[in-house]
């Protein structure tokens, strides 16, 4: 079967997956986020993983093919009280290995986050992604998200 | 004393508080979001606001000036993988009442919202603002966000 069709397994992250997790991070060109799989930085991650586990709100998943993971990204539900008291889902942290963009990984990621937007009833999904990403940008654009908005961050340390 | 030299008090709403939040919000001309201080649509604004009193990670505050309630802003706290496991704080839901704006009601929130993201060791502040709303857009860059990132929607609904 031709590498491209394979299929994508989308799950929920285990603790297992974390240093491939952090692969994905370190292996970022612009984030500058400063992320490592050095074992000294391990604690950290392992703190964090336990805090979105342990948060009802907030989803890490994993995206596998041929069991490798491939990509990540989380959900966050936000109950706000504007539309009528409507929820949205928060996609953060979208991240596709970098030898397998535009195979799809990134196409059943989003899918599954608006899936479990639907299913939970979210008013929205949203996301915001640097402006230096334009292929991203194209592909959201694909995947039915209107660029309507601007982003704005504020760095504290 | 002058209006404008009355203080802002920033505090956590009140459930005595959802009228005047849901004004602000009918009273948006850009939203659309139909938020309507109808008494029809006062179950969903409340069962909202229940929500949100509930979860440890968000918290639905109101600026206060000489008793009236002139604005309102949602903060929640999101930890994630990247940047070593750290926590952002996103900023939701900010409105200046019309006739209060221009008058340091939107930056003593936004004060308050950095000071709590500061507060609980968040490494970053982010907000995603319509782009028509380029007078915000200004004001957030005065007070030191930076516009690196573009904001992606999905209505659902």
């Amino acid at each position: 079967m031709k590498e491209d069709a394979l299929p994508v397994v989308i799950r929920l992250a285990e603790r297992g997956d974390i240093g491939a997790i952090v692969a994905l991070f370190a292996d970022d060109s612009l984030g500058g986020h400063g992320d490592t799989t050095d074992e000294t930085a391990r604690p950290n991650y392992e703190t964090a993983f336990e805090a979105i586990a342990a948060n009802p709100a907030s989803h890490l998943y994993v995206a596998e093919r041929a069991g490798q993971i491939v990509g990540t990204f989380q959900t966050t539900t936000i109950r706000g009280m504007s539309r009528r008291g409507a929820s949205s889902l928060l996609l953060t942290a979208v991240q596709t290995r970098r030898d397998m963009r535009s195979k799809g990984i990134g196409r059943a990621m989003v899918h599954h986050a608006v899936d479990q937007a639907r299913a939970c009833g979210a008013a929205a999904v949203q996301l915001m992604s640097n402006s230096l990403r334009v292929d991203a940008h194209r592909f959201y654009e694909r995947e039915g998200f209107v660029k309507s908005h601007t982003g704005f961050k504020m760095k504290l340390r």
